[in-house]
Parts: structure tokens; C-alpha cells; sequence
């Protein structure tokens, strides 16, 4: 990349961080703003992106946001918020509010899909056209690319609250209010918490919560090798970073549940690289909000449908 | 569609059935032939084949086999059938030694995947671009088909074997050989055989087993929802077509089992149109081979990589 200088914001449950950048190694600027309720929030995001706009001149917007998010071009309520729990934000007109304040192309996607497309461009699955990004913090999300492109239907994946095996003797019932013992039920930080009674990250390394937790993840990574079919699955977030113990420990768990089966076989012998690290670390959600921005600045899309 | 032919072949455990056809309502000629060992089976379509291309003037060739086969274009075995159980078959050259021998543009797809793509464009999920075709036979298998393209990565989707929640109280060990309890070792008609002692077909449909397949289902489709996100999820096979009693507990199911969460709202407000019937009932296999050929005529595919 050159000079071209594009805008990312990243909308997260707690804050949302806004980028200038002109590339992953070239971030001019960076904001954060603490997310309260949307009339604040988003009126902040606009002077910050207003003034980077007059300073500079950057061609596309790309907004990473917490979800659910309306997704499909043709709804009248395309890029809004829609079911969250978050109050005040259910509803809530994120892309359109901004293709209009900026003018510029603007794309959209959820957090996770904006982290797993910044991973394949720039970072740990760089290079592979199908892959998931899986991060494991408060709650449990995945960001699934099929094709180079992530994956949308019905609207977008939700892969933290599919089912798995359980644990064969484990019974906790999970701390998902709406699945129980889906995977943000059982692996979640909120769920470790609500099990152990502690912060996941004060449990010790020894702790067998970990089996439970790292079976759970096993499971969601053989669902997704059978369905998305990934070449490699990364698996990041505050929990796992600070749990190093746990990734070997889903990586033995998912060659046991695979049970060299088809091509699971082809993922067996290389196991290391196929459940691997992000590369991006913090920068993974800002700068998804910036390869959505590269993706609008391609597409060269006008504002979404509905403007 | 005009006077323009195509060739098929769905290449089935049992029989292959080679297809020429201008179109779903205009199949010209079909024939069954039984599969034995590879050679014999695939030199007998053959001879079909070449007798078709003398009368006719077929553009392409599409082939949906049983699998698992290798979908990667860059490999030495593109289009082998790879590690199958089935005598004989394992590394068998499918795709290569057709094109071949026919000369003509080839695309080949799993056998599910033929038949979720014939359905896409013909049948119970026309003018849908994300959507899953599943059906219940003897195993248990899915195409996919994520912004109008049949999902691949790593290979194809397995997604019977995916994991599921169980049902309470059921600690049946499920009859898959690889996986246990994954949906195909719970709901497929060899599992059911296994559980009940007696062929799917004979069964009551009052029986208790029933609940137990359906609550196998619903949660193929939860994790369906949750990670591929389809518009539609069309469930058939012999299993299902002959219990037409699964499909009301299927969607009851999984309504219970979605929740209310996120986009899944779309889904239980229009659960009989979300969980619905394939349309084009023994023709889905072989108009699978169809739709193939129609990609590869339309990709303007040269014989695949490596031949």
C-alpha cells in the first residue's frame, strides 16, 4: 500500500477504537471511545473520523462492530444493530448513520469477520482463501472466511453458540441464557468465571476447568473442520492468551475427535499449523475494520443500499 | 435452456446413473450402472458416455461422486476418490480419467454437493445464494452452498459428521465407526438399524427412536444455523421420505433448541418454509452431475489441473 489512507472503526461492547491508517504497519492514528449508549458513542466516532478527514484524505470506511448486525444489502435496516442485549442499542443505524456523515464507500461486518479478514491479509492465516478465527474473552466468536470472503446467509455465523460434545462425567449445565451449554456457555471467560467462581484469569494453569474448557473448543473446532471446512483455524482472545496451556490441549483433543477421518487426516500431520496463534494480537480488531475499509475502497461501493 | 446437452454421472455406493440432459425437464437418456470395482464400473460408464457423444453433442461433463474425494485443483490427485473404506476405490482417479477420455470441460463435486446445487437452481431452494441440502439415508450427508458456491477449504464438508447436543436421558454409544455419537452415528439409517434391530422402513413411527433422530437433526440444523448460516435447510434421503413424521419434530426441535437468539427470529417465525422438503426427489443425484456440468461449461474449464 501507498499513501492511501483509509478509516476503521472497531465497535465493541466496552469501547470502540478508531483507526487512521494507510496500511497493518502504517497506523497514523488511533482513538478510543468508551462505548455508553448509541447517541454518545456514535457522535464521538463522527468528530473523531471528521477531523482525520479534513486532515488527511482517506477514500473508504470499514466498521468491525459487536452484533448481531443486519447484514443483508437489500433490508431497510441494513448495518444496523439489531437483537443485542446492550441497552439502548438494539436497532441502532451504524452503517448507514456513517456512509452518510463520511460520503464515503463504506462496508460492514462483525468484529470477529473484520479480525478474520485482517488475519488473512496480514497475519496468522495469510495466504489461505478458507480459514476461521475463533476468540475466546468474555464471550466466545468466530469469524469464518470461505472463498476469501466471509461467510454471510440467513445473516452471519454466530459459532460460539453451536452445541458440542460434552466432556464425557461433565454435567454443568452452562451460563449461555439462551443455549445453556452451547461453547459460550461452557468456554467462555464469563462462563469459567460463573463456574469456578474467579476470574478465568486468576485459576491455575492446572486447574481441570482447562479440560473442560479445551474439550469444548476441540468440539467447536471438529464442527467446524466438518462444515466450513477451514485450512486452518486461529484461536485468540484474552482467555486463551493468558491460558497458554490451552491450545496444545484443544489441538490433542481435536486429532483425538477427528479420529483420522477423510481429510481430517491432512490436518492431523500438521496439527500445529492448523490450530495456530493470531499474528495480529491487539490490532486484530482495528485493523479488520481496516481491511473492511480496503474491501469498500475495492468494491468501490457507493454507501450501502438504503442511503 | 435450448437443444444444448450435457453429461452426468452421480457415482453412488451402490449404482452410478449417467444422465444426458438439456435441462432438469429435459433428460434425453439415463442409465444405471451397478458399482463394483473401479475399473469395470467406470470403463461400462465409459462405453455410455461415448455412445451418447456420438449421437449427440454434449459441451460438458459433470461429475458427483461419493467421497471423500480430492477437490483441490493444484493437486497431482485432483478428483480421486482418497480415503474411502469402499474395496477398490481408495485413490481411484475419477475426474482425470474422465476428461480424458470425453475430451470435454469436467467439474466434479460430491454427491451432496451436486444435489444442494441442482436444488439451488431447480429445485426446493431456488433463487437462494446460502442454503443446505442434507439427506438421511444409509450415512448421513450435506452440501452447503455459501453465496452460491458449494463450500470448500481444507476439502468438502462432512457435516454428518459433525457433533450435536445429545438428547437428555439418551446415552445410546452411536454407530459411527470414526465418531461414536456424531449425527450420522445417531440418525442415519444404519445407526437406527443398529439402536432398533430392524430397518429404518419397518419401524412404527410412533416408536421412541424417532425422538432421538429428530433431536439428532435439529441439531445438525442449530449448528448449521450457527456456522454456515443458510437461508433454507432442505432435508431428504430414504430415512426421512419414508418417516414423513421427522420433519414436523425436526422444526419443533429446533426452534426449542435456536431460542429466540440473534437471526434465528428470521428462522421460527417461518419454520415450515426454513426446514422444508427437497424438490426434486431421485432426480436431485443425478441433476446434481447436471448442474456440474453446467458450471464447468459455463467456467469454460479446460480438463482440470494435472491432466
Amino acid at each position: 500500500m501507498t499513501d492511501i489512507t483509509y478509516l476503521g472503526v472497531e465497535l465493541g461492547g466496552t469501547k470502540c477504537v478508531c483507526t487512521l491508517a494507510s496500511g497493518p504497519d502504517a497506523i497514523i492514528a488511533q482513538h478510543r471511545i468508551p462505548t455508553t449508549e448509541p447517541g454518545e458513542t456514535l457522535g464521538a466516532i463522527e468528530r473523531v473520523l471528521d477531523d482525520w478527514m479534513t486532515d488527511h484524505r482517506p477514500v473508504s470506511l470499514g466498521l468491525a462492530s459487536f452484533g448481531p448486525i443486519d447484514l443483508d444489502p437489500d433490508s431497510p435496516t441494513y448495518g444496523h444493530i439489531t437483537a443485542t442485549t446492550k441497552p439502548g442499542w438494539k436497532n441502532a443505524s451504524v452503517a448507514q448513520r456513517f456512509a452518510r456523515s463520511t460520503g464515503l464507500p463504506t462496508a460492514i461486518d462483525t468484529d470477529v469477520a473484520g479480525a478474520a479478514l485482517a488475519e488473512g491479509r496480514w497475519g496468522g492465516a495469510k495466504g489461505l482463501s478458507s480459514f476461521a478465527y475463533i476468540t475466546v474473552g468474555t464471550g466466545v466468536g468466530a469469524g469464518i472466511v470461505v472463498g476469501g470472503r466471509s461467510v454471510r446467509g440467513l445473516g452471519h455465523p454466530e459459532a460460539g453458540h453451536m452445541h458440542v460434545a460434552r466432556m464425557p462425567g461433565d454435567a454443568w449445565p452452562g451460563a449461555c441464557t439462551f443455549h445453556g451449554d452451547c461453547v459460550e456457555g461452557l468456554a467462555s471467560g464469563f462462563a469459567i468465571e460463573q463456574r469456578s467462581g474467579r476470574p478465568a484469569s486468576e485459576i491455575a494453569a492446572d486447574d481441570p476447568v482447562w479440560a473442560a474448557v479445551a474439550h469444548t473448543l476441540a468440539g467447536m473446532c471438529h464442527n467446524l473442520v466438518m462444515t466450513a471446512v477451514p485450512e486452518r483455524i486461529l484461536i485468540g482472545g484474552g482467555v486463551v492468551t493468558r491460558q497458554p496451556q490451552i491450545l496444545p490441549m484443544v489441538r490433542q483433543r481435536l486429532v483425538a475427535s477427528l479420529a483420522g477421518y477423510g481429510d481430517a487426516i491432512a490436518v492431523t500431520g500438521r496439527i500445529e499449523r492448523f490450530i495456530a496463534s493470531p499474528a495480529l494480537g491487539d490490532q486484530a480488531g482495528p485493523l479488520g475494520a481496516i481491511a473492511l475499509a480496503l474491501d469498500a475502497a475495492k468494491a468501490g461501493q457507493a454507501a450501502p443500499a438504503g442511503v
